[in-house]
């Protein structure tokens, strides 16, 4: 056990912000392209270089963060992007972060931000965690901005003759907040508008927030904001947000939404900040132009992927990359001590709970019962053709035996791993790992897609199900096959595919641990995400809305009598 | 009639924006101070020497301006607001302005932002009418994650006991969006909350927007926040944000909010611009604190009242300068030829349609026949113990007799008159009003309000219908008395009043033109809006969430071949 550490909102407070001018410069990313907001945070405006064919002609190396199934409590997975980028630095190397900005709804909700943690964070914590530039801000004025035109068009005459039964565009708030998952609106009197069932989910989840991430420029980002499906009309055909004329002003609010946010780590690596779409109905990755402005900017380029390898990183290779027209170098795999524990199927690990004393026993042996789920995720890397990098990120409560036996499960497997202490110590921590890595990026890596997309949608779902996943096969239910028929017929079926499922296994069972098999994943709806170019499956219940807890972190938030901020961590 | 003249936004866009840094550093507002949001706009942070006595203590003018009974289109009341600030710079004086921020919402609505017009703008309009520094999302926040808590008590076992059917607290957003007016939330399973009505109003109606207008400081802020009634327990006992421990939270999301910020008009003109509220159930003011930075700054500071003098000045009066502890030392009265022409009863003016053509024949007898309106108004500002200035904001469609003719009414009520010609020739064509302005502030004014706070509420309301509207009385239906006396037994009775009633009559009629007698102001609903700190009175129908029309600004708001915004104005 080790000593007494600070908070990470003490480390955060006591850190040296350098002027973000500074930052930049350091990377040469020119000041006339900055728009400064306050001293420490600025938007790196797009310019006409900012292209695939600039990122790549570089040569600079893209490094995907990807992890195995994680616990309910996470597994440092930004935590270790932070300080790679940092270890890269420590090492001498010139590197770059790009990251997804974090929801400000949870903020309040549970305890804890998406900032890292300890000497790995991205500061300035309360602009990151709060309204940074806005750009969640101009996602949900968007969005609700063609609801409410949708809704205005209904009761002006419905010249498009949409069905309000088949109106799929809900509104969105960057708050948990159960009560507006479903609502009836239009109630009162005849101009108060038409009386209809809608709802609101959380803006990550918003299909604008999507289309911020994988748009490859801002005329790309209008394109897809025309392209949206808000729901159907009377004859069964898509409704468009053009076809409500929409899309202009969208494209207005979202103007500088596009360009991404410049922050910088605790060890003044700069941090591009940008989108924050749903791990789970969303692709979950941060946004393609900020992976341009780094590689333009940088020797390594890290980028983070939400939840497991089967979740965050299949949707990074299978969709984002092939948008971006990117190849990632290497795939570091975070895993940790308690994550395997878990997954050997003895413990049981409750959000807000103590971890259950048995685990924090030295236990080698634990570790090895869960070793599939780390052996499955290094498959499922491959399987893409990038070379992966097992990350161990140390804790304090680990033994040098179980992170030995780690590192042996993953050599057995053939993957390159190294131990990170990057949240007690930061970058020095991280040295090993940044080594491995810059290793792993000089052997030859090529990106094979888990499908064509010429493949039927349902094909392109049962590859992801058994080829990716380990199932059996799936199983379309006739409501779900019909909607894959229809997309397929309207011409929306040369689009990739997104699995909404748990993230908390490589199944869609959240009690599966390890590697499970002798499964069938379960496809019981399919939606489509026209403007964000994809369609998904949902295979789950899925939360689109959060709520709070009874003892919500917003009641502990403010500023003690100091006037200094206070609960955020 | 005049030549051909470019339109505002072919104005705005020729502009020469200069950097923001340079605009504050010629008012003396140190660089340390601005917190830069882009290269033109910046947060100017209050500290330790944002006071009413700092703000006192330099003798800096202060100076209102507020119009007569507009017609739906308004008078230019921004403009002239715009262009007398460039004008006092034009004659040698050093002046600044402290405005509203427009809301996002209806500039996709109707035609038209707030920005001023012509040769009197704020640059750069498009930040100006979009999301600006995001005050606006923040007040939506703060304002929806109060929401979300009060909605989550319910959920959680409503400890407080409250009673869902005496809360107050809607929802926000800055969109018009009728549908949203009367919901049913809480719909689903049991774990998607408790089923109730609600709704939402539009983000300039939150009483969170009239508290960042109405503090005096962060601190004051936080103390505001704290005492928001939310709605009342089954025991008849108010509930506040601070009872469900909201207060915290909230100030932390407008932490940034309450800093002013600082723009520049064609001219150069530094112009602060912050806070937003709702010209009829709320104050209708921008914010003290931009007001206090402005005096601090400044040889003369001109801020806008809302509507007319009988609605914004009159709660400028009497709410804002009570909490701010400043004194207006001159009131400019915007009056054009087409307003006092509607006066006169002979015309009917719809907006979106052109004016009746008689309208524009040149009529001097007209413009008389309207005259009682202007009188009226000199009586309701000099009432306040201050004196007025006149200003005729020409149009091209004006005859000089006509000008005459105001003139002479002006001068028969003993008031300062100009004509400006700010729109068509900027701080050059308001050197006349500007002289005026200096010349009125160099008499002795004082501030004489219109009730005592020690007056009862109802006694209150009396005062303001007669002494300022020129009521017989007020007529007061029994469930208002009855609440009346609920907020006075609460302790809510030394709080100041706002009116709520039509802004286009000075009655509560908006079809009666001229200066009403013989009218009695019926009071159907008061409300407590304990944060901000009043009691209003609903004498009227009142929207709180716009709708769009049949054809809104949004489907040509976009952006054309070149790239250029279009449609904004």
């Amino acid at each position: 056990m080790s000593a007494p550490f600070p908070s990470d909102l003490e480390i955060a407070q006591a850190a040296t912000l350098h002027p973000i001018v500074e930052v930049a410069e350091k990377s040469g990313i020119d000041e006339d392209r900055l728009e400064p907001y306050g001293k420490y945070v600025a938007k790196v405006v797009l310019d006409e270089t900012t292209t695939a064919e600039n990122a790549r002609k570089r040569g600079a190396k893209y490094v995907v963060v990807t992890a195995v199934t994680p616990t309910p409590l996470g597994e440092g997975k930004t935590a270790t992007s932070v300080s790679l980028a940092q270890g890269m630095a420590a090492t001498g190397r010139n590197a770059m972060l790009t990251l997804r900005q974090p929801s400000m709804g949870p903020t309040f909700g549970i305890k804890g931000g998406a900032a890292g943690g300890g000497y790995s964070q991205i500061i300035p914590m309360e602009k990151l965690n709060l309204h940074l530039t806005g750009d969640f801000h101009a996602v949900t004025a968007a969005h609700n901005l063609l609801a409410a035109m949708i809704d205005n068009h209904l009761h002006q005459g419905n010249e498009l003759n949409i069905d309000p039964r088949a109106i799929t565009w809900r509104r969105v708030l960057d708050v948990n907040d159960r009560s507006l998952r479903n609502i009836v609106i239009g109630l009162g009197e005849r101009m108060d508008g038409v009386v209809r069932e809608s709802g609101f989910d959380i803006t990550s989840a918003s299909e604008i927030m999507v289309i911020l991430s994988l748009s490859t420029s801002f005329e790309n980002l209008r394109e897809r904001l025309a392209k949206i499906v808000i729901g159907f009309n009377y004859d069964g055909q898509p409704v468009t947000a053009a076809d409500l004329k929409a899309d202009g002003a969208l494209s207005v609010i979202l103007q500088d939404a596009i360009n991404p946010n410049l922050l910088q780590t605790l060890e003044t690596t700069p941090a591009l900040i940008h989108a924050g779409p749903f791990g789970n109905i969303a692709t979950g990755n941060s946004s393609v132009v900020a992976d341009y402005v780094g590689l333009e900017h940088s020797g390594y380029v890290i980028t983070e992927a939400g939840f497991g390898a089967d979740m965050g990183a299949e949707r990074f290779f299978n969709v984002k990359c092939r948008v971006s027209g990117l190849k990632p170098d290497a795939a570091v795999l975070v895993v940790t001590v308690r994550s395997l524990k878990s997954h050997s199927g003895l413990y049981k690990i409750v959000p807000g709970k103590p971890l259950p004393e048995d685990m924090l026993k030295e236990s080698p042996e634990d570790v090895r019962a869960g070793a599939s789920n780390l052996q499955k995720h290094i498959d499922i890397v491959r399987s893409f053709g990038v070379q992966p990098v097992v990350a161990i990120n140390a804790f304090p409560t680990d033994f040098n035996s179980e992170h030995e036996e780690i590192r042996r499960i993953a050599e057995e497997a053939g993957a390159r791993v190294a131990v990170h202490r990057g949240v007690a110590q930061g970058g020095k921590g991280t040295m090993e790992l940044a080594d491995a890595v810059a290793e792993a990026c000089d052997d030859v890596s090529e990106l094979n897609f888990t499908y064509e997309l010429t493949d039927s949608l349902e094909t392109k779902l049962e590859k992801v199900a058994t080829d990716v996943y380990g199932a059996d096969g799936i199983e379309v239910t006739p409501a779900a096959r019909k909607q894959l028929k229809l997309y397929e017929e309207l011409g929306y079926g040369e689009l990739p595919v997104v699995i909404a499922k748990t993230h908390l296994s490589i199944s869609s069972d959240a009690s599966l641990k390890g590697a499970p098999t002798g499964w069938t994943l379960p496809v019981r709806e399919v939606r489509l995400a026209a403007g964000a170019g994809y369609v998904y499956a949902i295979c789950g219940t899925m939360r689109t809305m959060p709520g709070l807890s009874k003892s919500p972190a917003a009641e502990r938030i403010g500023f003690d009598e100091d006037g200094r901020m206070v609960g955020l961590f």
